[in-house]
């Protein structure tokens, strides 16, 4: 399952990035991520698969940066209901076929999978259909993966993960509150 | 040094939040940072203390969101030259200038110390005058510090400190060189 080497290293390519850990900035990374390749004119499609995690910080500054960075965030025309496994699957299974057709169409040199980590982990979707799209992905894109608990097989796939790991968090330790332009 | 919880935990804080590590991501992250925040209308200022890290990508994105966040990138006006040690400490001295008065100023709810952690590892800035610039800063104002090394000293003195691990790295290990749009 390890990715071959280029024949021509030098030869634009298409990575799968990986951010994962219980630390912080594994989505502001990737965000930062976005920001970078819409301002060298690249378009970017970030589908946000967890319900409430979409920023208005966020939200606001990839409007400016209009027309290269699009969004989709869960909650808009889904739903997640986690006392109903099925409704659950189904939901991923939308968020999933919207990405997948951005993908495929390489109209976007950027898609970033937000928090599918953790929608891979809980099985909401099945892990095996994701890789083959990943596998099978136009291969000048560039795919980030976001989440906790990114899966060895995924890790084997990827090109560059990094673990963000949680070295000190104020909200926990000290009793501070969430800060806006930090957390939202 | 541990910090104190403040009296009232909802009132807003300026947290001091380091990004640390071998990994990628502590510079991305704080980008993302800085998006959020000017994407909640709050003034960002970084000042970027290594040269040639700044890239064009951020930089084109950044104006876009100008009048909210401001750069002065190391380079612009800066030369470090590591052959001579005396001409690097004068140009960490300057930097830190011009970044300590916009700290001041209050006229910036975030600043931004790119890469900071190099400067003080090395010693080209003494650590103890910028720690102590730190416990004096204006309550609110959150302040980012990036690089490598982090010192146990200013890991202390933090709110938020992560590490970015990195776990897979495609330009080490499979000769990919660095790509648009992520890399720079």
């Amino acid at each position: 399952m390890k990715k071959q080497s280029p024949a021509d290293p030098r030869k634009r390519k298409g990575l799968i990035i990986v951010n994962t850990g219980e630390g912080k900035g594994k989505s502001t990374a990737a965000f930062g991520l976005a920001m970078r390749a819409a301002g060298n004119k690249m378009n970017v499609f970030i589908m946000q698969f967890m319900k409430g995690q979409w920023k208005a910080g966020e939200r606001k500054s990839f409007e400016k940066l209009d027309p290269y960075v699009e969004v989709i965030p869960m909650g808009d025309g889904f739903t997640w209901d986690t006392n109903n496994i099925e409704q659950d699957k189904a939901t991923a299974r939308k968020a999933y076929e919207i990405v997948k057709e951005k993908l495929l169409s390489e109209k976007y040199q950027m898609v970033i999978f937000e928090e599918i980590n953790y929608v891979l982990h809980y099985q909401f979707f099945p892990e095996d259909e994701f890789l083959e799209l990943l596998k099978n992905k136009p291969e000048k894109v560039h795919v980030v993966c976001t989440g906790r608990n990114a899966s060895e097989k995924l890790i084997e796939m990827a090109d560059l993960v990094t673990e963000m790991k949680m070295i000190k968090h104020p909200f926990k330790e000290q009793g501070i509150p969430a800060q806006k332009g930090i957390e939202f």
